[in-house]
């Protein structure tokens, strides 16, 4: 590594840095407004602003021109650097160590939404405020990343952000346009999150809890202000439909919805809206019938809740309203499909995601053909689009290193003596950026009774999962240090 | 499907009907030396004889020439054949109902050894000598239909039994030598299971144990003559450390063992069977070490019974020595590793099997390179020889495809109320086609409390796990049945 890759490396990092302190103002403001004893916080952000300020200061000359390698590295950094930028403030803010601080801050970024606390409703309004805030910033930085870094780090990737504009496999195409897109996702991520924001507060919440769900849900995030989550609202239909809304608006690609201010509704047609679509309904359709008769709840209760469970497992988002694990095991055995399947790409939703399971199904036609006219080669379309042969190896690559990721921890977890439906349910939640599972990490409980090492472990599988496992696994490789 | 169809199924089912009927003297000759009531078994016997030499004698002029479709219909049809033939001695013998009869018979067929007695001990000898002859049939049959039949059936499969012939891919190039191959492959069966029965025997066994025990070993069935299975010999480390080895040279390829014979030690040089070896190993290594310090085992005997147990589950045998799931949750862990991997393609075994996990993961490889060099193509090689795109495409969907199939059993169980470690390893272990799992379903444990249906679809799923899932899910698709 030469003097060059430091520097651009070192350059983007605290880019980043500058970022997320700014945000920080956020719950700054919030303890402020508040009168919160918020001075370690402020002295902090101070800090850190002036580290990041003077690197920025001394570079400033200086062009960054990133290769792939650096750009890989990079990435990895950065979420060790916010995981600890977060993880401070909560340490002096909640009296937790590193480790729990890490943990919750990695949550919050990538957007899983899994926490060490038990009681959240009497944590100060700023940590609550910093908690949402690394969830939004989480999720923006997903799209902005999407778009600006990962498609070239994912050059295989026909099937990253890019799947809808409908260009199929050439992720070169679009790069011209790359600026405008990113920007036009911007907006309406914040449009979105305004929204959702003035509802909330229409419809009854205080307008600190309309933002702080506001921007958990947007991001599919699910931290929330209250131990209860949104079953704190559990008889407010208005706010319970708004969310389930949001939730599942926010899990489909956003593409789709930017087509939309030039009129052009082709993008919730695509394959993957439609299927994702699909699969909600059916879902949320099947668990609020079970729901309803392992229940004493009424018909609309039932439904009420039940789509907006499905909504919030199958978008990643995680917020509970009922313990859903109390409905019998069938119900937790859809919500575990709920759970694999996940949201579509070009959104802040995690898991395998809908269109993965699209080639997948196709192949298997396809493969299933090819046994009766051994000579036919590989064509599977997506919207109109022929796949290469290479995309359908490296979605099956990356379904088999979401299986073995998932495979590695919960056997990690198992064997130091968890329960198995704790141990895979943990795993998954965390890998898929969900939040909560089922037995010990069920929607009514947390993740502070994992052991320092563990929790660690978790919070990487939430950054594997987040950057979709290769940008993790190349560091393993002996080719990426090699000539670096 | 017009006469000839017909006549073709017809054909092949009395043919593999009159074999298995033949075979099923066996049995009648252990209740004749045993003195043992089998006046209906024999009468069963001849007219099930009588039935199928009928249609053969009918249909003794018509020159049996199947089409791809014929031919993947008769090969299902053809296991709810002998499932029933295998039931119904079963069902007089025993007094079970037809179900449990067809699971038990299933399991034998499959090589799966999941049963549903709870007192073998006491079992008439000609039903224990039926159940170990169902084993070695399905053994010998996989082997044969392997080379003869399901070579055409899967065409891209490279990696069926004929990886180790280093053609690499192209499987019609050793159509010529298959009856040669096919010949050779039974005799060395028949030459393995009389090596180990002697053995066995000379050991210490009865003679009725030992030719018991040899066709469930070679067979990699686990069908035992004692419900304590291989631990009613726990002390008898030669009876242990024999079984170990054959039932590790039967998860093994059974080219590279014939390959002997020309003197030619390459087969055992192949990635194959040095990553199984490896794997063994490794796993036998880390068990022994976990049974040691949480038992009071001596040394020597939890090196024994921890090589046994590795040996027995990654070959997919099944049988136990002593209760494993006693041994705490990281010897599970280890086990479940085992559960998942499988022996060698050309083999009795089931599961994924080792061969398909080098696949992935060299594929693994070359998706990592992929993101530094976007333009290298597909080139994943295996002994040497060049992998092509369709084959990875092939491994990965058929990986898909175990992980769906034992994901959408392992729910059903789940759902119907039993935990998700009985209900993820009792899928995994019918469909693995290994026998005894976790939960309700340890070694010590059997299948006797599930529900007829839930046995029928675990029945279902040691077919699908036998015929490798392709061969039996294009019955779904609409193309098999236009213009069949
Ligand atoms: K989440
Ligand atoms: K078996």
């Amino acid at each position: 590594m030469d003097r060059n890759s430091i520097k651009n490396i070192l350059k983007f990092l605290s880019l980043v840095g500058i970022i997320v302190i700014a945000f920080f103002t956020l719950p700054l403001i919030t303890g402020i407004i508040y009168k919160e004893d918020i001075t370690y916080f402020a002295l902090y952000l101070f800090i850190s602003f002036l580290i990041f300020i003077s690197i920025l200061i001394y570079l400033k000359n200086y062009r960054m021109k990133m290769k792939i390698k650096e750009a890989i590295l990079s990435v990895n950094l950065v979420w060790f650097m916010i995981g600890s930028l977060g993880a401070i403030p909560l340490m002096i803010g909640t009296h937790i160590n590193f480790i729990n601080g890490f943990f919750e801050a990695i949550s919050g970024f990538t957007t899983t939404g899994a926490t060490i606390y038990s009681d959240i409703d009497h944590l100060p309004k700023y940590i609550l405020m910093l908690r949402s805030t690394m969830h939004w910033i989480g999720g923006m930085g997903i799209i902005v990343l999407g778009v600006g870094l990962l498609s070239f780090i994912n050059p295989t990737g026909s099937l990253t952000l890019f799947q809808a504009e409908s260009t199929g496999i050439n992720v070169e195409k679009i790069t011209p346009k790359l600026k405008h897109t990113a920007l036009k996702l911007w907006e309406f991520y914040i449009f979105l999150t305004l929204i959702d924001m003035i509802l909330l507060k229409l419809e009854g919440m205080s307008f600190f809890d309309a933002i702080n769900h506001a921007f958990a849900t947007i991001s599919t995030g699910g931290f929330s202000t209250k131990s209860a989550s949104l079953g704190y609202w559990d008889n407010n239909y208005l706010i319970i439909w708004t969310t389930t809304i949001f939730m599942f608006l926010s899990g489909m690609n956003f593409l789709a919805h930017i087509k939309l201010f030039n009129k052009d509704f082709s993008g919730y047609k695509s394959e993957e809206v439609m299927w994702y679509t699909i699969i909600f309904f059916g879902l949320a359709t099947a668990l609020s019938i079970i729901h309803f008769f392992t229940s004493q709840d009424s018909f609309f209760y039932s439904l009420t809740h039940s789509f907006f469970t499905i909504s919030s497992i199958l978008t990643t988002t995680g917020f509970a309203t009922l313990d859903y694990s109390l409905w019998g095991q069938a119900a937790i055995a859809i919500i575990f499909l709920a759970m694999l399947i996940g949201g579509n790409t070009g959104s802040t939703a995690g898991g395998i995601k809908t269109i993965r399971f699209v080639v997948m199904f196709k192949n298997l036609t396809h493969q299933i053909k090819k046994i009766l006219h051994p000579n036919i080669v590989c064509s599977i379309k997506i919207d109109n689009n022929k796949l290469s042969c290479d995309t359908v190896i490296n979605v099956s690559a990356f379904i088999f290193l979401y299986i073995l990721t998932n495979a590695i921890i919960s056997l990690y977890l198992f064997a130091n003596g968890y329960d198995a439906m704790t141990s895979l349910s943990a795993t998954i939640a965390c890998v898929g950026n969900i939040g909560p599972g089922f037995g010990q990490v069920g929607p009514a409980d947390n993740f502070a009774f994992f052991t320092d090492t563990q929790k660690f472990i978790l919070a990487i599988g939430m950054i594997i999962g987040r950057l979709e496992f290769f940008t993790v696994l190349i560091l393993l490789s002996r080719e990426f240090w090699k000539k670096f």
